[in-house]
């Protein structure tokens, strides 16, 4: 079971296993998913992450959107993923009557910038319509479009989560919506507070370094840190690869350099990247462990692999020396130490505990 | 009293005196005011308005904004008023303190799209903070900013009424709204029911013959319909001069015509015109009644000034022969047969009963 002494200061700490409740596997609609998926989860497990919710979202757009394909996601998956995981399920113009039919098997609904602006307030509304009211919908807009969201979740009284915030705006609306019982809550990935726009000039899907600052000097407001797509779309922009993982081993060590610097406090790391989430989408914790020694760097584990990084190799301190999950100890020293992939379904277990078992995609293929 | 017999087809009917929600004084900060304010209201009076609700905005901005402007706009409208009338107060980024002194003395606060725009959610969100509940805020906001007022009203459980609605899509919005429970009213101007971007290729301020379809094919959906400022802003689009008063004449001709052509009830016309507002803007009923000729052209009336309009004289039908108003008959024939103006006070009266008598620009000077 996890035992917390996060208030002291010495080398090595232990922290509940963390939680991602943005990951994005680029080419999941691809023959290299599920190849993807255990590199993606892999990187997530090693680097402290022991759940990971997988975006419904690839680099061509929305993959999963309907029962078909939430049951092709789970097909490539079955056998590849290292960490806990769970699926979101994205709006489109065109499936609000599909996404009732995949909703108990998906811990979120994503309602995407990019769609919003196609489909306008109509298709969304009947999004809003047909999602539980106990499940979060997630979504990326920002200015207008979120106060238009908002608005939606404020009308059908549905718990929203508005994912990578990147300006003190948008963060301002959104406290003001809580303070007066919208049931809203944020996240703000990782790279964000680090890397802005003053260093990486034209990169719009980061803040201004003004609202970089807004987003530290408020950032009791905020509920959890994400990765998200953040360090993808960022090393696209330089003209490096992105593998996929890109950024999940950056997102502990930057943080711990913010505790480091007083910026941060080790509670916060827990709060926002395990506490908050769990919560938020109500997640069966699943009580994992992980060591880590704060003071070395993380290249010198044995997984690392050559990623391109913004950060250099010397400024990530925060080795994961050790997680144990579901019982085990999964991986050591950034080596796997068991055999096959142990990732448990998190919303499949809480919605249909016996669904896993046998033939899922047949006994989902039903449900369309 | 009123002795409504809209439903037969003879060609006098009569109908309860009609209720001007947004009318607009161009010039209210100028020296001619007063002038102004009798020329409007005079106006209003002979094309069957026994109410108008003053625009607290002229053609250089917001001009009511606290208790002093307010006080200003009294002493103006002192003895130069023919109409019943109220005034409406507008959010500008400086005054959310300055309103709470003004509510109770106001028919409404105005939260305009070109001050929106400058003030952004903050300061918007401080005066729906101030707002008393059970007064409406009235707002011209379009499409995401709309969204956003919308937000704040739903958040702050406030009464919001969307003034000339010219969109399919706001439209809908407003409607979805409404049918989630949010205290949402809003009208059109007449003008933009039978004039479009069409026939005046880049009145922006006009629909598209799309979104003027959708308008009339929703009638239903429409509350009130209003005078406001499309017939001053037409005027100057083509090059003429906006006289005070544009556009009042033309409304009620208008909607006779579209009641000749089966795309309206003259009881459509009552509730848009009378009962809505009355119920919408919490307004005394002044029990008026007026006359109408539907056959005869308006232009056969004796007090016809010269003015443009983009209708010619013999489309115009429904001749308002006589005004009855606060007990006595006030303009037969398009004359006035009282010697003073008689217009009263409304949010006043309801407000603070004693407080016109007297001087009430030394005693609201008091509230500042
Ligand atoms: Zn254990
Ligand atoms: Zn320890
Ligand atoms: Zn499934
Ligand atoms: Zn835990
Ligand atoms: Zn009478
Ligand atoms: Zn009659
Ligand atoms: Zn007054
Ligand atoms: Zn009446």
């Amino acid at each position: 079971a996890a035992n917390i002494d996060s208030q002291t200061s010495h080398k090595t700490i232990e922290l509940p296993g963390l939680v991602s409740i943005s990951t994005y596997v680029p080419t999941f609609e691809t023959e290299t998913a599920a190849s993807d998926v255990e590199a993606v989860t892999k990187a997530a497990l090693a680097a402290g992450f022991t759940f990971t919710s997988i975006s419904p979202v690839t680099e061509s757009g929305s993959f999963i959107v309907d029962a078909r394909t939430l049951t092709r996601a789970h097909e490539l998956s079955q056998g590849s993923t290292y960490t806990d995981f769970s699926f979101g399920v994205a709006a489109t113009e065109s499936n609000p009557t599909q996404i009732q039919h995949v909703s108990s098997l998906t811990s979120s609904l994503l309602v995407r910038s990019e769609e919003f602006l196609k489909n306008k307030l109509a298709s969304t509304s009947a999004h809003f319509g047909v999602w539980p009211e106990r499940k979060p919908i997630v979504t990326d807009t920002k200015t207008t479009d979120l106060a238009s969201v908002l608005l939606l979740a404020s009308l059908y009284s549905r718990q929203i989560h508005v994912t990578g915030v990147t300006s003190k705006d948008d963060l301002a609306l959104i406290t003001m919506s809580k303070s007066k019982g919208l049931q809203v809550t944020c996240d703000v990935s990782v790279y964000t507070l680090f890397l802005s726009q003053e260093e990486y000039p034209g990169a719009t899907f980061l803040p201004t370094k003004e609202d970089q600052k807004a987003l530290w000097d408020n950032i009791e407001s905020i509920d959890c840190f994400s990765i998200g797509q953040v360090p993808s779309l960022l090393a696209k922009f330089v003209g490096k690869p992105a593998v996929p993982g890109a950024g999940i081993s950056d997102t502990l060590p930057l943080l711990i350099s913010a505790v480091a610097e007083n910026k941060l406090t080790f509670d916060d790391i827990v709060a926002k990247l395990h506490d908050n989430p769990i919560k938020i989408f109500n997640l069966r914790d699943n009580e994992s462990v992980i060591e880590i020694n704060v003071d070395r760097a993380t290249s010198s584990l044995k997984n690392t692999k050559q990623q391109w990084s913004p950060f250099a190799p010397n400024q990530l301190k925060g080795a994961v020396e050790r997680v144990h999950m579901n019982g085990q100890t999964v991986c050591l020293e950034g080596e796997f130490v068991v055999a096959e992939a142990l990732g448990r379904e998190n919303a499949f277990f809480v919605q249909h505990p016996s669904a896993l078992t046998a033939t899922p995609s047949a006994q989902e293929a039903q449900l369309a």
